[in-house]
């Protein structure tokens, strides 16, 4: 166990912005309200799966929606406790331990606001080590689990509780209610034992996110070597180097979607298209696949190195491209086929970037 | 209590069809349901609200989704057992009675059905006596209950559960799911005691469907006076006599919405069109608004007084047109703002059909 305090909130909120590859929400928010539920409940117990018993009872919480509409409905804090205490209704067992589902900027830091007001433990693990559009794309569904009961919240006070045949129609079923609700949401999913945590989860991502995130800051304060450390840690490279020269975005069937294209600094015949839902997904240059999905594509600003989120993306903005292999986590049979790119409905082959870590 | 035998079931299908305002579901399939509960489960125990005990708790049964589907995707039967279990696990509480939430070829003779198979009775009462589109759409809202906890269930095996902070957003979360689970699903909702029956219910509606479909079947028969006995009973009359000239249909935002337009017998330059959002609801002859909800919208065909549901209207059906006033259970403060012209969307006013009964 170690305590997280409001010094740690840093590193991590950078980390997790980074891996959300531009999506799981604005970071700045989400630090504050991490920051207000360490000021009003104290510093948040951060715990290994391996430290808790086998049996405790374990849920995930995220926010739901589409990141255009969650800068705007800024989530209020209380719709997510009510979506815990309405799944642990549910199911009719007591939550033992808070775990986020994603990696992002606010669905790494809400997660442990929300342990912190519950006086609950937050495991370092999740379900992707990355941000991902849609509720049945994690480690868990390719081991099995089932997203369900899962329970659903909004700041009003409505609540809808779900248990479904898979995670696939679980997810058509959250988004119908989420776009009904306003498209910023609490979900309370994935009720799990530690056990299946051990077995399922991507155990450390927490504290893999505050490393990268420690390796980032040392990049913007332009300091030797850290270029190499953060790929030494990632396994990562820059796959282009331009300016965005269009961006076409729509929100619609429950996510934010959209393209963005860029066009190379050195060579301005190079051009590089994103495909968005929610998170940046695909990266074609020049009608060449680059990074698929389950790997990572991150955008920097070029000039700052601060991570860029796909609802403040911009024309003109010069940006530096990473792509990152995925958490070896995720190689198991199955993997594509719950967050390959034709999961995401692109019929291009996956480009599998490698990485040991 | 009196027991309903399959005898029963022609003049109860019949004026629930009709009353159905051309919603409410296929008859012919639900008639079969109702038939085979009947034949598996022996006679349906129909029971007054006087006859229970006032704190027995009540739940009310429906199909969910557009009629347009639902001829095509026909409810197993299953689903309706399963919403009412998964609504009285999440209130934590057994069911004592089961009740329709309205009137309409399905929604009346579904609920006898899974009431057999549950070994319950089903209360003579509904919270319409006529077929709405929307669940909040009920004398139960008018008077101030809820509709929440709720339950939707699919014959897959999928379970939503609902709790909301207004019957309206509970129509839009209902809608929403039931769009994912393909528009035709069993939902269990309105959860009351049969105190509340009492207050807010329309007591008797079956009994009235009865009546209806009996006399119709009177002037099907061409018997004397059956037109004159249908009137005295209803207080309806007949509104227009013609031909359809033209049908557009669609099922979009989780209904079947339309407009069919009827030329005169008598006078090819007399038009009426009726608006269609899964039921009749809105008459207009020339310009000149005629039947408004919550008043009835009831077709027949022209030659054999067989009522036509909106899923088999097409061009070229000859058909008569009646107007019936509300049951009086209506008239109550608050009624146009659930179930008036402007709760659809129309901006017109309410012309009131009158009526006794």
């Amino acid at each position: 166990m170690r305590l997280l305090t409001t010094d740690d909130l840093e590193d991590l909120t950078l980390g997790a912005t980074l891996l959300g590859t531009g999506g799981g929400g604005d970071p700045f928010i989400a630090k504050l309200l991490a920051q207000q539920a360490i000021e009003d409940y104290g510093p948040i117990r951060i715990v290994d799966p391996a430290e808790l018993d086998d049996a405790a009872q374990v849920v995930t919480i995220a926010v739901i929606g589409a990141p255009t509409v969650i800068i705007e409905k800024i989530p209020s804090g209380s719709e997510f406790v009510a979506a815990v205490k309405a799944l642990a209704s549910y199911i009719g067992r007591d939550i033992d331990a808070i775990m986020p589902v994603e990696v992002g900027g606010m669905n790494t830091l809400i997660p442990l606001a929300v342990a912190a007001e519950l006086g609950l433990p937050c495991i370092d693990a999740d379900g992707m080590r990355r941000a991902f559009p849609q509720v049945e794309m994690t480690t868990f569904t390719l081991a099995g689990l089932s997203a369900s009961p899962m329970s659903l919240a909004d700041e009003k006070g409505n609540r809808v509780a779900f248990e479904t045949t898979s995670n696939q129609v679980g997810e058509r079923l959250v988004r119908g209610s989420a776009m009904m609700l306003g498209l910023a949401n609490a979900l309370a999913a994935y009720p799990m034992t530690v056990a299946q945590v051990k077995e399922a989860a991507i155990v450390g991502s927490m504290r893999f996110c505050s490393e990268v995130g420690g390796h980032l800051r040392a990049i913007q304060r332009n300091e030797p070597g850290a270029w190499h450390d953060f790929f030494s840690l990632t396994d990562g490279s820059i796959v282009f180097q331009g300016k965005i020269i269009d961006v076409d975005r729509r929100t619609t069937t429950g996510f934010a979607r959209g393209t963005v294209v860029l066009e190379a600094f050195d060579d301005p015949s190079r051009t590089m298209r994103i495909e968005i839902q929610n998170e940046l997904l695909l990266a074609i240059e020049d009608g060449r696949t680059v990074v698929t999905p389950p790997d990572l594509i991150c955008m920097l600003d070029h000039e700052t190195a601060e991570p860029i989120t796909t609802e403040t993306l911009a024309y003109g903005q010069r940006v530096t491209v990473l792509g990152l292999p995925c958490a070896p986590e995720w190689r198991r049979p199955g993997m594509l086929d719950v967050v390959g790119p034709r999961a995401f409905g692109y019929d291009v082959d996956y480009v599998n970037l490698g990485g040991a870590r």
